[in-house]
């Protein structure tokens, strides 16, 4: 409501091709509740992990130009199968704008990479992105090993609204104790589970309850949204303190199908109301 | 092999979104190994359930032309979310090459119709099928009331081929005591359980075990292959003798997406080894 004290808001578009993205926005306005978001759920086209490479580099550009379209200065990719395999491309549309751009698959392998002491990385993901080994790539290049493991109920679990349910509990414990078990044979010593989804935060209790106290988990939404925090002020211009004292947390919610599939189901993830979508044409 | 005794044998085309419809196939090759069978899976635009009525109708009458082209005489539509919003358009296609369409929701609920004594029915399916309604309207037009039952967690569980599992069981057994209770709300006496999805016939043993013996449960795949097995015999030029003494079985697979992963998932479903899948691409 009040006027600008030291210039406009940074404004922010956060991507993803469903809802899981929110949980990255939650975590976004926790850390960052003064700026301005755009959040942009490619509904119409999910799931992107079956598509080729090119259709989802085709479908990410064009989402990627719709948030610089409307004014977006920092991206960030809340989308594992677009962070995996179309970053460069849309680096390449942001860069004519001049806007930064975050992948989750980075910042997930940031944090392991910071956090890990064994150097040993375990990584829950989706079929799509366990298949396409961005995570054991992003961690290679920072010196860690990483066991991938495709858990593909946990996102149907969630979608259902099954939390804190004791089937969820015995699929995660199935997963984990297969996963730890393929860390044995292979002679690893992990101390760090990655969570490589953005669906798996809303699990994050469960599957901490159910690995060994001396592995940390890390949920790439809450770090994702430490490492924008940390980028966006040292960036001249989206400086947080210009931010001042502006009224916070504004969000402009788009979807490119149901609108009402994306409020009901988003606002689990976003653990808060979904006033207003938009309904957006991208094209087929 | 062979030189046909009595003109060629019956080519019948079968479409699903997916893989699911190889239930279908399977329960086809039981009834008539005689005939020759085409089958196509739209898998580079699944699902299906989640989109709008107007694109369904265009994938789905995109898909049986060209399985009319590739010389298909009959159709079966062993994809749910097609046969209940897309049958009038899917017909109007095939009509012009003179071919019979039949969809299994209606095998479904004629087989509903034939079985059950109290008129009140059960109904297990995907969201998007209940959300359509289309067993429900089906069965009111023969004189039955149903109860429908969305399901979502069993395509993934089925999917991840957890089939005779201990979690597919105690889940199974959330959703029936869920539609058994809410049957008994709206004072329904159902003896009859239609599986409303072609992934389901995978789980009509586990199933079985969760309801009453009272419930009959319909497996629409079987029921869809005797349907169509009648219907064949009754067309002058498709008659069942004409097959004579022909090889049977010849079946050619398409696939809009990966190959490979048809080929790795559709084998359980099949229930036997798929040897070549053709991509074809059908656009976007």
């Amino acid at each position: 409501m009040s006027a600008p004290l030291f210039g406009s808001r940074v404004k922010i578009g956060v991507f993803d091709s469903g809802v899981g993205g929110l949980t990255v926005l939650r975590a976004l306005l926790a850390e960052m509740p003064q700026a301005e978001y755009i959040y942009l759920g490619d509904t119409a086209r999910l799931p992107y992990g079956s598509k080729s490479q090119a259709t989802i580099a085709r479908y990410a550009t064009g989402s990627a130009a719709f948030l610089l379209e409307q004014g977006a200065q920092y991206l960030v990719i809340a989308c594992n199968t677009a962070s995996a395999l179309a970053l460069p491309e849309i680096r390449s549309v942001a860069d004519r704008f001049g806007v930064p751009v975050l992948g989750v698959v980075e910042t997930g392998a940031n944090a392991a990479e910071a956090q890990s002491q064994t150097k040993d990385v375990l990584v829950m993901a989706t079929a799509a992105t366990v298949a396409s080994h961005a995570y054991a790539d992003a961690c290679r290049v920072r010196g860690l090993r990483a066991l991938e493991m495709a858990c593909p109920l946990l996102v149907p679990l969630v979608e259902e609204g099954w939390i804190e349910h004791p089937v969820t509990e015995e699929v995660v414990d199935i997963y984990l104790h297969a996963l730890l078990r393929a860390a044995a044979d292979a002679h690893f010593s992990p101390d760090t589970l990655v969570l490589g989804c953005t669906h798996y935060p809303l699990l994050k209790d469960v599957i901490r309850r159910a690995v060994p106290v001396a592995v940390k988990v890390i949920d790439s939404a809450e770090v994702t949204a430490r490492q924008a925090a940390e980028q966006i002020s040292d960036i001249p211009g989206l400086r947080l303190e210009t931010w001042g004292t502006q009224d916070g947390g504004a969000v402009r919610f788009f979807a490119t199908d149901s609108v009402e599939k994306f409020k009901f189901l988003g606002e689990r993830f976003l653990g808060m109301p979904i006033e207003q979508v938009q309904l957006v044409d991208l094209g087929g």
